[in-house]
Parts: C-alpha cells; structure tokens; sequence
C-alpha cells in the first residue's frame, strides 16, 4: 500500500459561533491548514465534506462549502458516520491518495448545533438511533451512555468519582488549549455537584454541544516529501461497526464491539500494540466513553479503566496521556469536526509543536473517534 | 492502479413501496446482488451506505441498514451527493479495494421518499439548494432546470418537442423493464398535453419520487476471476463539482461544468474517448438534463442534443443507446439508489444478460449520475 501523508491542519475555536455561518467556519479551518501546509489552493486534487445531518437547514454541505472555499471543479462529496464523520473521512482520503487516483485532499470536519433550541437538538440527536424501534421510545443520547456507565459500575465496581475523574483531566487540559470550548479547570467535587442529567452522568460528565471546524491535507509520499519536512505518516486504520440497536448488542453494554474492531484492524495494519502508543485522542462524549475506550484500546486490561485514569495514568507522564488537548468534554464536540481535530492534535503533537501540552519524543499516536450510540469507530494511527 | 470489477448487482422494484422499511428495501438489494456474485454474507469487508438525506426521520442509516443485513462489525458509513450518491460511493468503493485496503465491498443505495407530502418533498428537495441565499426564494428541482431548459431553448432552438422525445425514448424502454415504476409508452403528445410543471417543463419531463434499493458488490481482481467468468471492469472514474449556487455558475446555463470535468476524467482514466462508449445510462431527472448530457459527454456537438434525440440517435441502433432501462423518468428516481441501479443496468449489457433491449455486442458503458442541481457529478466508464 502506497505511503499517505498529513501535512497541514486546522481547526476554528471550537464553542458558540453565532458569528459565522457553516461555510464560514469552513473557511477558518480551511484557511489555516493551507497555510500550514504551505500549498495553494488550487493544488488540491479533491474535497471531502463531513459532517453529521440535520442540524441546520443546508443539505448537502459539501456543495456550498466547495464553492466558497473556491474548490470547483474537482471532486467533492459527503461522508457521513455521525461523531466519526471525519475519522471516517480520514479514511477514504487515503484510500483515495493510497490507490493512485488523488495526490492531495483536503478533509473538512464541521458542524454548528448552537442554534437550534435544545428541545430541537435532543429530537435531531435521538434520531441517530433506530426511529423504527428505539428512538420513539425517549432514550436521549446521555441516557444511551448512562446504561453503559451503570452497566460498568455494576460489573466492575466503577465508582462516579473515577467518572469524575476523566472530567478533571480533560478540563486540566482545556485550560491550557486556546481553542477550547471550555478553558477553566474543575475539581471532582464540582463535577459530582454539577446537575444531574441521566444517573449517574451529571453535566460535567457529559460534553456540550458545540460549533466548530477541522482541516486536514492529506497528500502522496512523493507530494509530502517535496512540501514538508515534518510529513506525519497514516501507519494504521481501522473501522468496526456494531448493531444500532441496544437490542442489538447483547446484554453486556461495558463495552463497544466497533472500537475493538476498529483497534484490532489499525494496530495489525500499522504492525504495533497499544504498548507502542506514546499519546491518544480517544472520543470521550461522556466520561464513561474515555473509561471504557481505555479498555477496548488495551490501555488498561478490562474492567480497570475507573482505576487507570484514578490513577492519572492518562495524564502526562503516565502510561498513555490521552486528550491532553482536553478531549470533548473540555475543548467541545461539534460533531463533523471532532474527528479532524484529533488528528490535528496528535499531528501537533507528533511534530513536537504542541507547546506547554506536549508529551516528550512522542512517536506514535493514536486517534479513537466514535459514531453515535457506539455503531461506528475509527481508529488511526499516526507515525512520525 | 489495482484493477476493480462488479461481480454482482441487484435491485428491488422502483416505484410506491409503502410496503417496506428503507432497512427491508435495503435488504431486498442487497440479497438479490449477494446472490448473483455467488458469495456469502459473510465474505464482504466493508458496506458503503448511499442515500441523500432528510427523505425519513432516520439520520446515518448505514448504522440501522448494516445491523439488520448482519454486516456488523466490518467498516460501514454513508456517502452522500443527494441524485450521485452511489455514483460516489462507487468511486470510493473502488479506491477501497484499489488501495489493498479491503478485497470485496457492497454498495447499498436507496432513497423512500413517497411517504413524504408533496409540500414537504418540495421543502426538502429546495434545501439541495444553498439554503442562506438561493432556497429561500423559492426555486424549486424543476424551476432550476426549467431555467436550463429555457437557456438551452434560447441559444440553440432546442424544441419543447425535442425535450418530449427524450421522455417518449425513455418511456418507450420503461415498458420493457419489470421493475420500471412506469412501465407504459407515452407519445409525444401525451408529454406536450400534460400538466405544466415549471415552463417549459410539463409533468412528463419529470422523474417522480420513487422509492426503491439498488446494490452493486465490487471486488479485486484476484477475487473477481475466483467468483466469477464474467467479471464487469471499472476502466474510469471521474467526478466534478460546480458551484451550488446558480450565481456561482455564470450566465450560460447551457451545460453543466461538473459533468464536463468528470467526462474529461473519466475517459482519460479509461484511455478511450466518447465514439468508445457502446451503450449508456445519463442522469435524466429532466428531459432538458437528458439533452444536455449528451453534449457534456460528447456524444453529439454542443447544441445539437435536441436534434441528436429527434433523430433517434440515441434508441438501440443509433450511434449512442442511451437509458434503455427507462432512465430516471421510467424507471423511476429514489435518489440515493440511481447511480447504483444505473451501473446495475450497464452489468448486464456487458454481461450479455440485458434480454429484449440488450445492445448487441456492447463492449463499454457509461454511467453518468448527477447530483442536486448539477453541483455534483461522477461518471463511470465500464469494461466488459
């Protein structure tokens, strides 16, 4: 398989952005991947859009984003897995690079869901589960995870605190990233104290929604050696998929069968094991999501994330610092864009530019982005 | 470049099916093109959901439509480029396999849009449009090509009975096909009598909602000569984009940028030029689309499109046989199933398998699927 490389990234502030329209988001990040890579415009080979529907009014987005950001007349297109847009995106840029047919393309992760009322928002958000079967019966998306966060104490004795626990470090690390939606830091007690929304999340262990845009530049071997000096490699992909339905799933919800798909299929690809992962972005919609991804990476053995991140193993300086760009619950969750902005962390990262952030001769990362309810992953692995 | 080949194709009946879920139309498909490659369920690696959205509640339908054919946990996702959205999904299929990255995909395309009220199928249809400074106004799918229709009309005397033979052609090889939505001859008096939709255009130079799947399996070379004896060879692929808006795209309304550049792309990739192409399928949402593909494609000069269908030139027996399945104003248009079931028909040409309206002899095929309001457009080129 032909070498695919990223060698720009950008992302907008992520948060309320009243100010600019989808296209506009667009453009910031579009903008300033350019511009890190070095490129013009009109050397990019193809555009894919992602982005979760239904959230504003515009179908189709990639048509009105390729024009204003002066990309007509070469390919784009949609894709679409919800929170994993752009993961998922990332993937079918370097199949479209790996494969001979582009040299580079440009992955644009958006979305704004500040505008709608958050009764219009919950509606949009239960749709993404099954509407023949699920959804018309009311579970909202906190409520989908709060079964696996009981699910998981249940089994093996989590205990809020330690949920509490990945907020801490997540808003540690927001704090310290200027594009974050949230830049202040909170203890345990405030996040136990914080209000309820489905037992045993409360608000801060549940991530907001958010506005926001991401930008990648993937490019050809040949391409990335002629434009940079710092190309960050794809080394490994991975996609697992799971039923949609609870029902689906069997009756053990402490787990995602798409992320340890999705985990077996990039670390076999990139010939390594989580033991060889210096930093991870995992998706971490709720707390209990960062818990569990621990496990179904094998950052920790099974039923020891609560324990892990108690720990501090995922702070700097332990075994696996993950989110230490203060992952979603910090820096914010516009879904399209989620997936790009990992990977534009960990390329940050992986080129020593992360600043006050940066863990030390990271070598390898690993970026874990999640599709709705846990029906989609994918898991990237980068290299120096 | 790794070769691709279809090694199975299916399709459920187009029209009103009031009678099935989309995860049942999706089924029927998808059963239909597992059977004819011959293969199990279970030998797919990856499925690639193509629909436009907002037809039905249900948002990321690869996650509902994977788990009910049991595909999980292999890789699935949506593409999305509303009319080409399994156009492509093909080409990303292809890119798929091509990289190495996976050895056989399925293609699912469907759209249910019946179940919708004619207000609200013109409400969704409109946000297709650039919803901040187009849609609001009010064009509607057939103004916006009625503009064309009269922009053609104007500058080469194209004649409302030339764009009615274009439906007489198609409605002529509709009768032929058991799972045409309209499946009898019209005249092109009845076309000129029929109800006024947006001027020129009257209800028969225009597709109808329909509902309905259409499945394509892809595999690589080395699968494909261990399934099959009469593999179907992806030669070319191109895909283009135009500005949404129809500001965007200048004062001459006469030809759509995106089909040009993807017809360019596509026949350089295939190495052969348009008097190659032995039978075709174009994306007639209109009649005036129909007229207007021939001349993007090159099968006849720049104005001639109009004189090209009076002449019959594109029936069997003329120069180019184009939509002898009906096309989308016979056989019907659910949008995200088009681009499939048009390659579905081009696989049985070359497979020899096409019965009464079989194009003797066909060698290569041309599918040409566009998106939207021409914003989109992928063009296959296919080998026997």
């Amino acid at each position: 398989m032909k070498k695919v490389a990223i060698v720009g990234v950008g992302q907008t502030k992520f948060g309320k952005r009243s100010d600019a329209s989808i296209r506009e988001i667009a453009f910031e990040a579009f903008k300033e991947a350019v511009e890190d890579a070095g490129i013009m415009r009109g050397e990019i080979d193809a555009s894919i859009v992602c982005s979760a529907t239904h959230y504003d009014k515009q179908r189709t987005p990639a048509g009105v984003i390729a024009e204003y950001l002066g990309l007509n007349p070469q390919p784009t297109f949609n894709v679409e897995a919800i929170c994993a847009s752009s993961g998922v995106g990332l993937r079918n840029a370097w199949a479209l690079i790996s494969s001979g047919l582009h040299d580079i393309v440009a992955i644009i992760g958006f979305q704004k869901m500040t505008e709608l009322k958050s009764d219009e928002v919950q509606d949009v958000m239960c749709r993404a589960g099954d509407v023949m079967w699920e959804s018309p019966f009311g579970p909202t998306m906190p409520a989908y995870f709060a079964m696996y966060a009981n699910a998981h104490m249940n089994k093996y004795g989590t205990k809020e605190e330690q949920l509490a626990k990945v907020a801490v470090k997540n808003h540690f690390y927001g704090a310290k990233n200027p594009k974050a939606m949230f830049q202040k830091e909170v203890t345990v007690q405030d996040v136990l104290k914080s209000r309820p929304i489905a037992s045993p999340l409360k608000q801060f262990d549940c991530c907001a929604n958010s506005d926001g845009a991401a930008c990648l530049i993937l490019t050809s071997e040949d391409k990335a050696r002629k434009i940079t000096d710092t190309p960050v490699w794809i080394a490994g992909l991975g996609l697992g998929s799971s039923p949609m339905s609870l029902t689906g799933r069997g009756t053990d919800l402490t787990s995602f069968g798409c992320a340890v798909e999705a985990a077996k299929q990039a670390y076999k690809m990139a010939g390594i094991t989580a033991t060889d992962v210096d930093v991870a972005e995992v998706h971490d919609c709720f707390t209990i999501t960062e818990i569990i991804n621990y496990e179904d990476l094998g950052f920790c053995p099974r039923g020891q994330g609560g324990k892990f991140v108690e720990e501090e193993q995922t702070y700097i300086g332990g075994k696996f610092p993950v989110n230490v760009d203060g992952g979603l619950l910090a820096k914010g969750h516009p879904v399209g864009a989620t997936g790009a902005s990992q990977i534009r962390t960990l390329v940050q990262q992986l080129r020593g530019e992360a600043g006050e952030t940066q863990v030390k001769g990271a070598e390898i990362a690993l970026a874990h982005n999640l599709g709705g309810i846990g029906m989609y992953c994918a898991v990237t692995i980068l290299r120096r």
